[in-house]
């Protein structure tokens, strides 16, 4: 089963390793600027040698980072959070050139086709998909109690009424242990609870609501009012939903701001690089991460979530990403934006989550 | 429940039937070729006044046909099909302005917002679907023993074990009354069947196998040797699939050819117009009509599908056509060439199929 | 043409204006909360009722927000910007009851098809263009002089030689007075005109730049260091682009930031509500609004654009707002999320702009 | 330039040719039936070592057929085409080792980015397609006079009155050596001539004519009474368009049947396989194809369009192949269907047309 690929570390002891030079490192010269000819982190495990000739391991990586060297540890941060001469990680080769090393290859093997002429090379809505959701339980039981998994939510997953019951028993169950999502996803949830639409949609007969267009303000004035999600769950008496689901089980959620809001909750972060801060430290701790239906938040989180993942016990495992999306754009898009480990599974995400829930609510006791 | 919708008759008693002339009707000048001014049918039910002052029913309509007076009765024929001197049903007003009558809200009841301002008055993605769902189990339900439905695939439902392993059960549990498909579903089912690959891809795994890409053509090789599918499936002993769940029990099914057609399999039918003919037969019969992930035999068979049935006993009520693909295009094609009754289920074909034969199998005694 | 559709003032002479009582209102019970029964103003013009009698317009309208009474003038807000007390118009209704009219129908003049079957009811990638290209050059002519044009770019502009070229062309030559997008397009574009790439991918030969990756890092990481676009575009001794023109022509911007931002430039808008609050300027400014490939920015600033604006002589014209996109979803999205008057043109933006680039630079003079 | 591609033929004299055996060959064992172990055809040319030690280059590949040893020479031909008898090369490996080399890296200088991590590494719809363009104008004009240029039409072209125009303007001025399309294109076509619309749209003005859906099928009543498109042309008068500038310069054009059509025109080959071989008359000759919006006759004379082109005096040059396609899943499809040479261009056909024909009237005189 795929959770079992087991790392491979990179053998030091060969001559691209030990002849290498250390890694040469440059102060930032300003607060929020890398110097000059900075390293840029990838998704994938980096090693950077030491004057010693210990090679260190970059924990916790992600895409487009610079690495600083603090207290004899390396740091993986955005370049705009570095302070006046934090001592950053100069060279831009991954074999060891310059004493770095980007350990693309550690997990997979490839089995590529040698077939000079071979079909169906490409991932595409015809690509089966009974292995992705066999391999999806597995790794879902498996880290529900020793993993982290991330859920990333458009708002598209609560405007239906069986997929919105079934993230609630996801949440519910164990299976989630943070939840990342904007603005819309909240308050489309919340107006399902109380008023059973989405944006004034009936989420079960697909029927208009008369002024169904309010519904959605009235909920962000009635949370605004209550001052917060869990306040206005209590004054609504709302039993039902994800944003409920996540109150009652003391599940972390990010509810991060975008341009195209109403409202917003009380809870959104409307500042989004504070919204990034956030997000990330829920992308450090993460194993599985499951996006759906949200492109925006989707590109987001995967730039900040690493390709592995270093257990406390000192092993280190692959993190698994998906990505559920309607069309082949929104896939191609986040491995065109560097996240090439992202597996894709294109389909809509209300049938992919009830698939999800009802696979695992007939093995799941308890919760 | 959708399907206790009750058709509503022309009350010809209104003075708009009364007074309206008979028909003129005019005849076929050669044969393939419409008078002027024949007037063309829709999906809807249509009425032709006769110089009796009786309103005539045509029975089994289709979209772009002409309305053939013969024996007393009215035929709708594609024109390609008139013999010369045939009597061919003259107008094109539909109110009974020329004798001739389009029903086309006999069975809807129209329900919409009157709001000025409203979201969401288009069907997309991020419809709620788990309304058509349950309405679709109660259909399949009720026609299983009451009606005929028509099952009409494209390539991908092959193309994934889960999703053949459901339409197989759906088809030996009496949910499929007649297929419709062209070569390649024929062609990558058997190849599934005996390979446990998809043009070379397994149909689990995801992996493609080396030399895959014979696969198909040794299926097609095979059979064309074998002289039928039905010989080729005792050859090959297979024991599993779409084609041999048909075999098994008897369904009918149409393979209608294409100029992508390798092969071809013994059983298609080349000539685009004979296969037409062949189809309408089934759509004639049609009680509810299933379109999966293939715009051509979607818009194809929607166009020979009327919107409504005449049971033997006269009750007339409709006909449910829905269409399940990935992308809005699709389905606004189906609506912009007329078949404007369709419901889309946007959603990948794969989860749609496993999702009906999860539900259906559940409450499905023998077969 | 189109842009001389006429204001049709409601005739507040009919009883349904004499007999209708004034609106009421209600104060803002906190800072950012509306009163109970609060009206919330659509894209369309609306009208309110005083106590004198008198039908008042409320000036540049925006979907979803609210009315406040001031100074004996209404202001259309978003709720999250009331203060504590401000008079708030109440009431749901739109046809008078309660005081307040919507005028949905004031420009258009609906010829909707009689037939009871037709093809083609719905707009695709299938709809003909020709004639949507035509009516909008008359209308950037005309507003080149006489209104105030809007765009909303998403990154896809900046990534090829020739589109970029072309909205620099109408930038420089009076066809665009402000410019709405986020740090990707400005990054993407100074990264061409620096390094001739885009995301590491020359924008003209497609081919991938070795180390490519690097080149919007370092271009952020310049700019940031250089403290502005206009000081990064001297000491990098850039000379084309679109930010380049913007700068030149001293055309005003807004960048707001998303989560998927890296760096971000120095003047990006890190607080969504805050970018919100500049855009509207804008938006209550625009007569014409063209977006392109961005479903975030385009609904963003749909909500917030009236389809009407009240000229400085009183008269009222149509505001015009075109979507460019690839894909049905999103122009559907659009028109769900409430901008129904929005036209879609289905087309790949880097086509679409130089198709009105080659047009207007061919009659167009100076700059 | 692209053109100027010189292709690179196997070095003979190496010893994985010297040492091959000569290929096998096995009669085919009935009509339409291969033998066992057949070997099947790629689009990439293709050597078979004879007994005498010569290498021999099968001409005119195309996908999936087998190849016959006749007369001294090699014909590649579709299976079902096979008499009893016929001699068929056996083998499935690609290096020689069987007698069969498959020279698959002919033309192309792989550049693959050697960096462990980058962007951007697949075709999307953000793509610059700037160079494209370019390439392809200076393949057209060398094409128009040395090469064999075939369209695949969709009927979307024929829906725009700009598209439509731009095309009649490539087939009149050398620019199109044969079409390839179905019923709809040319019906449409016709139908725009003489009524201005296309499916009862005005191709203008977008507005829905009353009756419109009879234009389709009165057009179809008239050319089918006319007996053919041509003598349609003269007794309609009609004087612009495809159709018209086909028969006016003599282009010979395939119209192949599917099961959607309505009529159908004379001129419609019916039988599936027939068509595909009058089709695969033009692949033979063809140097370059540009399908447009139609995935079934994209993938149809993708399959039987050979990657190389051998000229009169020896020369072998690649055949360039585009696809022009709104969705990546079209381009991806095609290649997943063993066309992996073909460019993708994603945009509007409108767009495309349109721009190709501005570039290139602008440098054409005379026809």
């Amino acid at each position: 089963m795929a959770i079992n690929l087991s790392f491979t570390p990179p053998d030091f002891s060969d001559r691209q390793f030990t002849e290498a030079p250390p890694a040469a490192m440059a102060p930032s010269p300003a607060s929020g600027i890398a110097p000059e000819n900075y390293h840029a982190t990838s998704n994938f495990p980096e090693y950077v040698k030491l004057e010693s000739g210990e090679w260190l391991l970059a924990p916790e990586g992600r895409m487009d980072a610079v690495l600083v060297f603090k207290n004899g540890n390396l740091e993986v941060t955005e370049a705009r959070r570095l302070s006046k001469g934090d001592l950053v990680v100069i060279g831009r080769t991954e074999n060891g050139e310059e004493g770095i090393y980007v350990h693309d290859a550690c997990f997979v093997e490839t089995k590529e086709s040698e077939d000079k002429f071979t079909f169906r090379s490409r991932g595409t809505r015809e690509t089966p998909f009974s292995h992705s959701y066999d391999s999806l339980y597995e790794i879902l039981k498996h880290d529900r109690e020793h993993g982290y998994i991330v859920w990333v939510l458009g708002p598209a997953v609560a405007f239906d009424k069986d997929s919105r019951k079934a993230m609630q028993g996801l949440i519910e169950h164990g299976y989630c242990h943070a939840l990342m999502a904007g603005n819309a996803l909240a308050t489309h949830d919340i107006e399902a609870a109380h008023f059973s639409t989405g944006l004034g949609q009936n989420i079960y007969s697909q029927e208009l609501q008369p002024l169904g267009h309010y519904n959605h303000l009235d909920i962000l004035n009635a949370v605004r009012k209550a001052g917060s999600i869990k306040k206005a769950i209590e004054e609504l008496e709302i039993k039902d939903g994800i944003m409920y689901a996540c109150e009652e089980k003391n599940i972390p959620y990010i509810l991060a701001g975008s341009i195209r809001d109403d409202g917003p909750l009380p809870e959104i972060v409307s500042d989004v690089y504070q919204a990034q801060n956030v997000m990330r430290e829920h992308a450090r701790k993460a194993t599985t991460v499951i996006t759906m239906a949200t492109q925006l938040h989707s590109i987001a989180f995967g730039n900040m979530t690493p390709s592995y993942k270093v257990l406390q016990d000192g092993t280190i495992r692959p993190v698994y990403f998906y990505i559920v999306d309607m069309s082949e754009f929104s896939a191609d898009k986040l491995a065109n934006r560097g996240s090439s480990q992202a597996q894709a599974i294109l389909t809509n995400v209300q049938d992919f989550i009830v698939n999800i829930w009802n696979h695992l609510s007939s093995e799941t006791t308890g919760g």
